[in-house]
């Protein structure tokens, strides 16, 4: 019988199963597993949007392997946990933290069973949840991408345990489907107000691919319907992915925040 | 003791407190009342945006003065049938369908309580509900403006309502502030399927002033959030009405249907 690996370690795909890419035009480099769930543009916006000051404490469910988290930390110096339910994703976020210089505590838990390092306030609270409600679309064929993408925990577990977890004035953060922005509205009845949505398009003229939506706990404001985010550049019926626009590199190479939701 | 008027007309205001309005370029005449609820751009919007043909009979809940019906029976041919809580504008709107020549059914009726003649099945079904819930904002000085305006009814008892009068496959239409649009998803919830959303934002790159819903009874496709429709050309920072933009000047004037929902 072989010995166990090391907590946090052993859990971790070979070296040669994993991808070392640059974001915020490589000011960070991170570790993803070549097969699996891979970030990608979601939690470089969504770190984004995030209206979080220096030395905040903001936590992230489902961090994978922590782009969203150390995108903010890189960009404000906020404090970050990240909680994973996936412990090769956690190890990775770990080593990515520890690479980019960043003090980010990962918890690997069940967001719907917090340990008690994570049963405390924070100053904001983030989260990519999976994109496709159980049972809906077809399974990825790699378990780890299959579990990040897919919603295992209803979509009012991730934002019960996310307005838990918020201070009050606190503000949450959320990327996801724009197909799934009733369901997200639902889940998140009553519990947060101030809400404004930001569409995601990929291309001007198109319905939104994703949304990112903001809200503070206790807030009273009315909620907004903000003008779309554009992507990627071109006309609607050009193919294939296309240059970024120039807001959109802004935020993905040049690391600054995304403005608006600061409009009115 | 005074001798009761005719029916549908002693509630009519006098004709000196009514204004003649031109619709659709003016294919469409319509009496509103000087002071109270006066349709502007909102259900011309709404009644271009339905999927109706010919012959297909639209039920519209809260017809006011009518112009919705009017504007969708002028465009398509479809039978209108409208319920309008307040007898005054109940009258006008069959003043309105007679000089226009519309044969439009206009019941003055609490849409909570449709009478016999309602309570069979639409094709489609419209409505444009008052766009302040209970206890919000400031009353308006007019009475029956304050009513069309108030949410009296819970937004739910809308959807209820025109729920049970689709036909499954029929499809609702509605207009809104787009500050409701959770509340309105909400009060849908698991009733109407495929709902696509329109924002209408006031110029280019301003959140959205209002959103046209439509979904469909019975449908199973995604929830889906449009580009926004630009009603006003300038940009953000000017001030005042300033022109309507093309697109909706094709709409408002010419009369053409909304393609927006069309598109994918």
């Amino acid at each position: 019988m072989p010995d166990s690996p090391p907590p946090g370690q052993g859990d971790t795909p070979p070296d040669d199963d994993l991808t070392d890419d640059g974001f915020l035009g490589g000011a960070l480099q991170i570790l993803q597993p070549r097969r699996g769930y891979r970030a990608a543009t979601d939690p470089v916006m969504l770190a984004a949007a995030m209206p979080t000051r220096e030395g905040e404490e903001v936590l992230e469910l489902g961090c994978g392997a922590g782009v969203a988290s150390l995108c903010l930390a890189h960009r404000t110096g906020a404090r970050p946990t990240g909680v994973e339910l996936q412990p090769a994703y956690a190890a990775l976020a770990r080593r990515n933290a520890a690479r980019n210089g960043i003090a980010m505590e990962v918890l690997t838990a069940d967001l719907a069973r917090l340990p008690p390092e994570a049963r405390r306030s924070f100053d904001h609270v983030m989260m990519n949840p999976p994109f496709f409600a159980t049972g809906d679309g077809t399974p990825a064929a790699d378990p780890g991408r299959e579990t990040a993408n897919r919603e295992d925990l209803p979509l009012a577990t991730w934002t019960d345990a996310a307005t838990r977890r918020l201070r009050p004035g606190g503000w949450l953060g959320v990327v996801h489907l724009a197909e799934r922005l009733p369901d997200l509205l639902r889940a998140l009845d009553g519990r947060i107000g101030t809400v404004s949505v930001l569409p995601l398009a990929g291309r001007a003229g198109r319905p939104a691919g994703r949304i990112l939506l903001l809200g503070r706990k206790g807030g009273r404001g009315a909620f907004r319907l903000l003008p779309p985010l554009v992507m990627h550049e071109g006309a609607d019926h050009e193919d294939g992915g296309g240059a970024f626009s120039p807001e959109t590199l802004r935020i993905l190479r040049g690391g600054e925040p995304l403005t608006a939701f600061r409009s009115n």
